[in-house]
């Protein structure tokens, strides 16, 4: 099957605008001496408290580097290892008043920042932009 | 500065068809036994050859688990690790013809997923999704 005839276009500026997000949320948490990863792990953990090896199956990442990344946040206050409530034995990660926060914070400035670009636009445009996004989510969730 | 009236949707669906996108991405490469942080990898060595120290910076991933994710895409023959030519003391890792190809076909795969939920969009929605998502690509990349 042909590819569709804008399909490269739009590919490569919703690649960028997602880059360009991501480049930001970094740099806002460096103020938070956090890097992506961790706070991906906050995002999980804030659903529900998971073990160390649900958290790495989650991030795709080694349970070494998760350890470390773990560990670093403890320190923070960002989340604590507690025990298991049903099996003594098993240590599962919670995350704490202060990972809540900066989950809460990163979000806001990422509004914030999204808010900016999108004053720049006219009213139509904002709509077209939210109608677009949706058409294209919907599709995609289909299937 | 208050928000955007619409920023919390389109933030919304921004993030949600990132997501499924790298799902996509993930499951494609491993038919290839890559994850995603090794695709990223082949990603930056296609642009350049470059030392360990660089690729954890690209990366934003510990020393011991970049080390990890090179050895494995060695013995795949995607990367290779070559002496410097100015300073022999130097490692460089470089992408291989194996490496190459799978960013290809990956690159291919997700213009084939994108594709396919294209075509469910009539023209003019496909026309006003690229124009949208130009126009906010162009404002992210201002200022």
């Amino acid at each position: 099957m042909a590819h569709h005839p804008r399909v490269e276009e739009i590919e490569f500026h919703l690649r960028k605008i997602a880059v360009l997000i991501r480049h930001h949320t970094r740099e806002m948490l460096g103020q938070y001496q956090l890097t992506l990863p961790q706070y991906y792990a906050l995002l999980h953990l804030r659903r529900q408290t998971m073990t160390m090896g649900e958290l790495c199956g989650h991030l795709y990442l080694a349970s070494s580097t998760v350890t470390d990344l773990v560990d670093r946040m403890e320190k923070l206050n960002y989340v604590r290892r507690v025990r298991d409530d049903k099996d003594r034995r098993v240590i599962r990660l919670q995350i704490l008043d202060g990972g809540e926060e900066v989950i809460e914070k990163v979000m806001q400035d990422r509004m914030r920042f999204l808010s900016k670009k999108l004053n720049q636009l006219d009213p139509n445009q904002a709509e077209a932009l939210l109608q677009a996004l949706s058409n294209l989510h919907s599709l995609m969730e289909a299937e």
